[in-house]
């Protein structure tokens, strides 16, 4: 079923313990829609770049069934630049340089095309443009899905709270949970947050894996366990992707149908961060995702006999 | 069946931020057979206390199916004290104070009624009395279980190597696992310490669950989402006393029992850290328990679907 996707699409250039990129392509729009385009169609696409974004980048992703009529291409600009460099444990990481740029003006627009959409996922942006997008469309999807991060609650907590209310879904993770709560237990935080909007939040541990709450319920999904994480950039988003993506396909927005959701994003996460930025997503097949759902089923499934 | 447990019976005095303990009872070996005796008897307690050590404390074990024929009492010494102090996070901790006193001169001895033991668990002790144990048993327990820690590997790495040519299954947490293996990727550690002794590696990550290995096979165990850790003191040993209850209970040694046997471990852990010591372990039924189990399931159970 029909999917918005509205965030960045961009430049990286990463530094990790294990080596360092070229400036690649990156983004969170990016991310989600290499992940999310393995599970539905269309997806509808709302960003900014300069005139440097390659136009290849642009065709393979059309390819793959992602409408670009909601991507603005600013020639005479420059796309967004984010640099950093991640320590040892690959949980943590230092901003080396960002460049606004195009995404320093951006105003996006809904497509008539794009209206009637029935999924949309608000990816890391200002909360303001976040608003923007919900606003201008007539009739509000079936599941809303919002993704942000610690500096929007550091410089727009007001337009982020406006945000919250208009979401189902919010995604975060655990230090942004208690950040955005001022509580330290994730339960506790979760709660208070389901008080301020969504009534499911996410709560994304990296490494350890990833929480969803809803009312009372909680499910788990871990991450897996990998010999080498290579670059975790674009991991959340392509978590997200995932989710968003199983959501669509199966146009079914219980909560058991969620905790599938969140393995799916889990595995799709588990390829992200195998190589450097999107390029384990252009390679993996439909066989490679199933193999890799499957060993999400190994991981956790246990026959329980009561005592 | 029967099953051996060998480690300190002592007193601790804990500090969190929710507040402060008197002189309470600790003790890997309180805690493994608290956990333990709620699946199997008999539990064969190897362990030395001091003369100050409550009489009350050893009797109530011994109606919980405890025999403890195998712990010596030294009526003019004093118990094993630790005293420690956690941060906010609850997964750091300073040591305040450490008065070794009986357990400085700890020789283990095997009662002969404790031969013929199906199974051994051996908890965080110096390797030197943990091998001792090993070599005055006439017969091989089906399975044996060894828990250690950092400071083993700094003081007494050799002993440990030797002890490791001798265990099945290793429980250690994750830094612990890096020290020992060098290796900061789990999965690199787990697979380096199989060639040092152990066929299972079980790597505890606190509140982040556990792993356990097994050739090429890998699973994981979720931590229950509490809204707080009470105390986690003792988790570690509880989570390991219902793992190998669960064994002993089961009799069976199986990988896919194993699984199992996690998941009542992080069950019982998940109860341990509620309240301060072992005063939770001391409340809980078999129905507590069983509902708790179910908890886990939910946790963690998905339904799936390929692409």
């Amino acid at each position: 079923m029909s999917l918005i996707v509205v965030g960045s699409m961009a430049f990286d250039a990463i530094e990790t313990p294990f080596g360092k990129s070229d400036k690649i392509i990156g983004g969170a729009a990016t991310y989600i829609a290499w992940s999310a385009s393995n599970f539905t169609k269309p997806i509808r696409q709302i960003s900014v770049v300069g005139g440097d974004f390659p136009k290849e980048e642009l065709d393979i992703l059309e390819e793959r069934g992602v409408d670009l009529e909601g991507v603005q291409i600013k020639k005479d600009e420059k796309s967004f630049f984010w640099s950093g460099k991640y320590h040892m444990d690959m949980n943590t990481r230092d901003t080396l340089e960002t460049q606004l740029n195009v995404l320093g003006t951006f105003e996006p627009f809904v497509p008539d095309s794009f209206q009637d959409s029935d999924f949309l996922i608000l990816g890391n942006l200002s909360p303001a443009v976040q608003l923007s997008v919900i606003d201008q469309l007539k009739e509000r999807p079936k599941l809303v899905v919002l993704d942000t991060m610690n500096f929007w609650m550091e410089v727009a907590l007001e337009d982020l709270k406006k945000v919250l209310l208009k979401v189902d879904v919010l995604l975060v993770n655990d230090s942004e949970a208690r950040e955005l709560s001022h509580e330290f237990s994730l339960v506790k935080a979760a709660r208070k947050i389901m008080t301020m909007g969504p009534k499911y939040i996410i709560i994304k541990k990296g490494e350890h894996g990833a929480l969803l709450f809803h009312e009372d319920n909680v499910f788990f999904a871990p991450a897996l366990p990998l010999e080498e994480v290579f670059d975790p950039t674009g991991a959340g988003d392509t978590f997200a992707g995932g989710f968003m993506g199983h959501i669509a396909r199966t146009k079914d927005i219980s909560f058991e149908n969620m905790k599938t959701a969140i393995i799916v994003g889990s595995a799709m996460a588990s390829f992200c961060v195998e190589k450097f930025g999107t390029q384990r997503l252009r390679e993996i097949t439909k066989e490679d995702i199933d193999k890799r759902l499957m060993q999400f089923q190994e991981l956790v499934n246990f026959e329980i006999e009561l005592v």
